[in-house]
């Protein structure tokens, strides 16, 4: 089975996973006041040039979301957010949950914009409405379109002059670096905080949320404790970052990703296969006609990402730092066999 | 100055006043255990049919809305609301700070349809998502519009096939029945709560919360203490409601309400004068040119609506209780009088 | 009956009623932006020598607060307070609620010192415990004590030293100011927050919640609208605050309460009665035999506070602005004619 | 340095380590829904001879208490505790910030009893209090003392008298089976829901969340996501505890490490040290003088539990699966060699 399901179906990357083993034995404090987690944190500021950040490592994507935004917003305070923003549809209301209202805006390539925020926040605002205080973008975005250095720029400038903090959830911050020509500075001198995701590039899990925003830093190790959101044998984390933030390990492991996801793209379009968007990163969304679906059903493991219409489906198709290059040419050969031709791929309501 | 702020601009009718004075030094024990509360409460229950309703007393909109879905609702479970709902955009967020989602619908008259809560509940729900469970109304609508007695019957069913409870905000509930031709005993038979509200039609504050689906009655008093929703002299609202809901004074006083709202829609339709929704209640929509809403200013209080293009802006009056018909007359004469002639009024993105 | 239930068993003071009743069709704007709640505001901000006050006026006095509690804190942080706090003991956890911790301290007559917070805070704090951040003192105190103006600067040195907000509730303020020689601006001075409680001495509802730290005054009425805790017709509030604290009113009801106190007490305490605590303010403790007790209970409405043993209860007594000469004799008379005599009263177990 | 600071200073036992690394490259479903978590959720039902029981996995210990907690309560309903318990002393307020307050139970040995319980819950309870709905125990406890079968019997019983789920945190339950003579079917048969701890036993993290009563299962998963608390790569939670639960492995390591400390308790009060508590696990109390602790720091890292008096302070050393006979002699020895003899050991106050 040709598994193209999502970039967090394998362990650790053999380097990360060595690191572990190698440390297994030795005897540290524990709650991330370790040397690894130290160094880790070291590294990232000296990657991002940014001295003054203060560094975190917790374990999953929503567990940051939820523990930064409620750190950092006071109760009446809200989030905007692209309406496929992950803290809106796939994180079973984490944000809502700490108290704080997220504002969906209508962006179909999953982005926000100096003008959509603008929009957003032309509404009056008062007592009787929440304040909106914390754009939330992720990059790449659930449908894997990429913010590029322009964009951020655009947006910090936005959001400065809206009174708008800027958070970048970057669980796969490295394919967005990779496909969008950015590099950690760019995030450091654009958002308040963002982070740097692990656990769909090569990490067994982590996030290293980075809060550039020094009004941002007083508490937040106590907010995350209180969250359950601070791991016992935090030095698991800082020994995982150092692996990958070593030698550009992190920047490698996005790039094959991303190289075998255009290589799909392409291969895909040149079948005639339309895409929901642009494959920027590492997700490709391709349209199939419901009976492509159920054959491919028995080849490849994917996810479904919403019905089309009455006869097509947006499939997911992900590559990840064990993807092969045999894996995606299987696949895109099971696509070429698929029963019908070209003529049948167009969705009509598209 | 002419008052069409809004409904609850004055004090109490003076039935209710009158009510409070007479009973003002007796001594009844605290927090709603008094027999006026009692009395009050089984006069609801006797009006709506309904034996076996908890009927609770609190002060406010807010309040019992986020009192109640809070009470009604586990963790992960989300209410649903027409995006122009007052949970959705004048509670400064109360039912997210209690934790739960709001998933707002697009419903340009306010009003939520069977067919809206089946395409809302049609995207897939899983451990990722929040669960829709409560399908919150508010009749009258934030827009004026009703619910009538099918529509109700309707949801009912539609929440019954999807597995929601059906809460109805009635803040303005004397005027939806009157407009809508309901009564009391349609809401307990179509919601799972429901509530009559008393501060936008005759008493100084209140609102009753009628919980008719019995298996979200228990420690409902306690959730009110925990939000601070328990008046020390709960006697207050038991002694209002009883004093509107004797003679049937409650229906009274919004069928004057509306029966001036509806010669004050007629009045601007005949002057040409476009309405953003059909007055069907308490609640008039007129969108006027911004240099007729300038000079209405110094004749009348009323509230912006919002604004509809470059040079037209939507306003609202809201007729009550005490408004009269010599008010409405004088509103009409003045707008009359505006600069400008009839060919001025018709905003042209409508 | 003779009524000692509680301070809230009657509506308003008639000068209250008349004022509401005076004003009651004039129209105005909502939620606290009318010209009553100015002016209220403003004469408290003299009353306290403090015109950087922001002053918020509430309904109730778990409302105020919690809201108040919940404004102040970020997650992490806790309230510090005696065990017999109204926060501990009788507002449904409703400080826990908004997500804060309350620590409980073991002071037998309900009052906190400088002591007992400083042995409070000795213990480590560290990224795995909550951090205190706020001592709440009830004034007068749920055993009916009073914190002197001595007491006050003490507990506000302490408080600075161990960087603790100091909040205060004074649902019964009058009381203790009369008790204790202290006025508005002993808490202006030693207090970050307090609160002017008129439920208890003669409103028909309200608590003012005067905020002098000004980092804690932004947002405040957010706050407000999201707890549910702004009323529609705020109006209602400024009106019987000015009312109140005209003339100096609000200080003569509870001076006229205390004076019957002490009289209740001298005169139980001549019958042999002994108190759980001394009868400083409106509140009097006697400890009597079962059997009285239920003798009692045929002429008068009391609480009971505890068991004391076996065969003897602490019982409440509360006097009112409302509350006659000839109710506290009779009462008196009462307890005189008891079976036994003095000999029964005593309690061994005090 | 000899390492005695807690028992989740090192890596996994080889075992688990060996699993992880032998299933690293596998790709699998997310979440926890693969054949790994199903598998040891299996293992984990047979063991407690529940089949009926409910298994899920966490990450960490205030994780799991504060899902679990927070998913079986209503919103007003309160936890019962030690006051040495991890929920009130060592979460950050993690129970308080979900909204439910924790009544703290003065325990010397850190254990509840029936006894305690009802008298805890003698006090009245009603709609202005919290309503205690869940007893909290850890076993061990904070103090190392552990709960027997009967013992466990004898709470199971006064809950189901006094109305009360019971919940056992066993984030060192191996510990506790070991020295208190108690297997998986106890907990089981007396708990409505218990954790199994792995991070403090030989995992790399994890804790089993076993809930037994049926009523509490249902959205439990939901509110795992909702709390940040589901991982992405949830196989690796069931690949090590499958790893820990086959051959008796988890048993076998907290025999060893109850054990090593049973030795060095031994040791120490053969040198005259006395102990806060009797080692009953492996946890070991010693009180020493301040200048003993001093000399001790350059030889062996701990932990200080509390000040006793103005020259006596209790340490904590904990032993764990890779504690080594060695190492206990090590440190035994180095206790003996320290300045001044055993006549200084006695702590007068204790």
């Amino acid at each position: 089975m040709l598994y193209f399901r999502n970039d967090y179906g394998a362990g650790a990357h053999p380097a990360v996973l060595d690191a572990l083993c190698r440390t297994n034995l030795e005897l540290t404090p524990g709650y991330g006041a370790d040397l690894y987690c130290q160094k880790a944190a070291d590294t990232i500021r000296t990657l991002c040039r940014c001295p003054e950040a203060a560094v975190h490592f917790l374990t999953g994507g929503t567990q940051v979301n939820k523990t930064a935004i409620g750190a950092f917003l006071r109760p009446y305070e809200a989030a905007v957010a692209a309406g496929t923003g992950h803290i809106c549809v796939h994180e079973s209301g984490a944000i809502e949950q700490d108290g704080h209202q997220v504002l969906r805006l209508s962006a179909p390539d999953g982005k926000l914009t100096p003008e959509l925020l603008r929009s957003a926040l032309s509404a009056p605002v008062n007592e009787h409405t929440t304040i909106p205080r914390l754009a939330y973008i992720s990059n790449t975005t659930e449908l894997g379109t990429v913010y590029h250095g322009a964009e951020l720029r655009g947006l910090r400038e936005a959001c400065n002059a809206l009174g708008l903090l800027l958070y970048c959830d970057g669980a796969r911050l490295g394919s967005a670096m990779d496909a969008g020509g950015t590099d950690f500075p760019d995030y450091a001198a654009a958002c308040d905080a963002f982070t740097i995701g692990g656990t769909k590039n090569g990490l067994l899990f982590g996030e290293a949320l980075v809060i550039v925003n020094p009004a941002l830093q007083p508490g937040f190790r106590n907010c995350m404790k209180q969250q359950g959101a601070m791991l016992a044998k935090g030095r698991l984390l800082g020994i995982q970052y150092e692996a990958v933030m070593q030698d550009g390990l992190y920047r490698k492991l996005a790039a094959h990703a991303n190289q075998l996801a255009k290589r799909l793209a392409s291969g895909l379009e040149a079948l005639g296969v339309p895409l929901l968007a642009p494959a920027e990163s590492n997700q490709v969304f391709p349209v199939l006609p419901d009976t492509a679906v159920e054959r491919l059903r028995r080849i490849a493991e994917f996810e479904v990402e919403r019905r089309m219409d009455e006869s097509h489906t947006c499939i997911r198709f992900v590559t990840a730092w064990h993807t092969t290059q045999e894996e995606v040419d299987a696949l895109l050969a099971s696509v070429k066999e698929l029963p019908g031709n070209a003529a049948d791929f167009p969705c009509p309501d598209m």
